[in-house]
């Protein structure tokens, strides 16, 4: 059998050497005579593992001490309800929908209070320059990387005097550093390059936090996880202990500035693949927005899509069919994924006939 | 070093069986060539664990074809809020309160809601016979068994006619069979007895979904986990897959009624040591609710209690200091303690002097 190559949107590949240390003290961790997953929220152990994790954050994102790191659950569709709830207060939520995530954040907005598009654009991102804004903007919604369609920010985009910025990075957290003077919040779901899905951490500007609507779950507000170090009840504890590790290996790697790096060069094989046969591959994301971590694209001949899957099957690639919603091809690229990776497949796609 | 005993009251203790098989099996689930934690959730393999899942629970509790089975995210501080989210309808859920949680479950409904207390007790559960309910009471909740203080339901509590129960099984979930014609819905929190934090299942009959609060978060309706077979989003596939793992362990030990006969057995040598010396230890609960799972007693002499856990701790024993709230010691007993793990604390016990 051929190597496998692991091209999963999320939840994606993880470091090897992260799920090798974890496996190697899953029956006893650190000699406490238990699982990490048998062992109370309250132990010291536990306790120190989010420590850590919070230090190792603040560290690799140098995130400025103005601003609160907490972990949550429920994933990025609860987030889209979590941060109208506590960011809207009567205001208006500015949303700029560049595809399916961040379109589906402004709808679960509308549910909780007033939210609407300041942009739409298909493929691309916005010129926020010359943008038309609510009157009395709360906030700034922006998705950094789009991980359907393969939309990413270059940078960020630029809100209103005084307006923050708040950007779901789930698919992209920890592959560059983050402009924090531009952002009140920034969260992201765990699954891509970050941890085992179950976990979401949130980033938010502690002037930003205590505003929770009424009649919202009290499991919503934000504070209450900053004040609790995360612990308003039981946390996913082996979610956390993983990303401790994660992010301890992002450090010995080089950091988010060397992440940035490889995933600017994994993205680049297959771009240069896809732009040599225009007359095989068709990719519809303007050049400024291509995703350094997403690569959707679509056959030029869709019947012989079953065939390409098949034949890049055969040759150890895994999970790269294009999201439900788009169908065609997607080959994501975490940091987890050596640049070996990239490479056999756009050799395979210079290779492939149909 | 001695054998460790791990009385958690949770995250607890899993089968050792369980964990073993998926240590083995962490980097290469099935040989997919890739770790459970890395498969996309929409892949066969994990749609396949949340069937095998759903099915396993469906025959050991004998669950009707009428409630739907699903998972969330959130703990059970999130399913305070769901339950009256998703049923309250403009009427008012009845909470018995007999413990910390029931407490705190009817606080997060009158965040939501109307909600009262229909009845309070300290160290008992209420005689649900005379009591007065509220005018419209569109459920009656309570929690099967108080971990903190202790109390469990020796039988589920009756409910006026047509009402709905509603119980939180989080701490006793899969330790004995549920009568399933006297509830409306059972939730429980998974980090007990059933997976690693940072799961819920929810079985809820299925006339009851789709009420779902105007202005609530999208994700805190029941009825979207039923239909999308509890992929609304990502859902925490290592949890789902563990869970699978118990699941069928409880099977091959003979199902919940051999859980329920085992619980019995471990409570009762420790309540036995507790009797035994009334000098010694004070235990408040009533007999006859009395919890086969989390066994909270007090020194006579508090002050001997750093003593008492010093000395537990070089027998082996772990984790039995009694929570925070109310101090003194608890022992929990879940699914996967040997009988010898309360055999053992049951000698100490006697043969500790202050």
């Amino acid at each position: 059998m051929p190597q496998i190559w692991n091209f999963s949107a999320g939840p994606g590949m993880l470091p090897h050497s992260v799920l090798e240390a974890a496996q190697k003290e899953f029956l006893d961790y650190r000699g406490l005579g238990a699982s990490i997953v048998e062992m109370s929220h309250r132990t010291h152990a536990v306790e120190a593992i989010v420590e850590s994790l919070t230090e190792e954050l603040r560290g690799l994102l140098s995130i400025p001490e103005e601003f609160e790191i907490f972990f949550t659950q429920g994933g990025g569709r609860t987030q889209f309800a979590m941060v109208p709830a506590n960011l809207l207060r009567g205001k208006t939520g500015a949303y700029l929908v560049t595809g399916l995530w961040s379109a589906a954040a402004l709808e679960e907005a509308k549910r909780i209070g007033r939210a609407e598009a300041a942009a739409r654009t298909t493929g691309d991102v916005p010129d926020t320059s010359d943008l038309s804004w609510p009157e009395d903007p709360a906030y700034v919604y922006y998705c950094d990387n789009e991980t359907v369609h393969g939309v990413e920010f270059p940078a960020p985009p630029t809100a209103p005097e005084g307006v923050p910025l708040v950007a779901d990075m789930s698919s992209n957290f920890l592959t560059r550093p983050i402009d924090w003077s531009r952002h009140g919040v920034v969260w992201a779901a765990a699954q891509k390059n970050f941890a085992p899905a179950g976990l979401t951490v949130v980033i938010a500007r502690r002037d930003l936090l205590g505003g929770l609507l009424p009649h919202m779950p009290s499991m919503f507000d934000w504070s209450l996880y900053a004040r609790e170090k995360s612990m308003p009840n039981t946390p996913p504890v082996f979610q956390l202990y993983i990303a401790d590790l994660v992010a301890k290996w992002v450090r010995a790697e080089g950091g988010v500035e060397a992440m940035h790096r490889r995933a600017l060069e994994r993205s680049a094989l297959l771009y240069e693949a896809l732009d040599e046969r225009p007359d095989l591959y068709e990719t519809t994301v303007a050049k400024r927005a291509r995703s350094r971590v997403n690569v959707p694209f679509r056959l030029r001949d869709p019947e012989r899509l079953a065939d390409f899957i098949a034949a890049g099957e055969r040759e150890g690639f895994r999970q790269f069919a294009g999201h439900a919603s788009v169908g065609g091809l997607r080959v994501s690229l975490y940091n987890a994924m050596p640049l070996e990776g990239p490479r056999r497949f756009a050799e395979f796609m210079r290779a492939w006939r149909p």
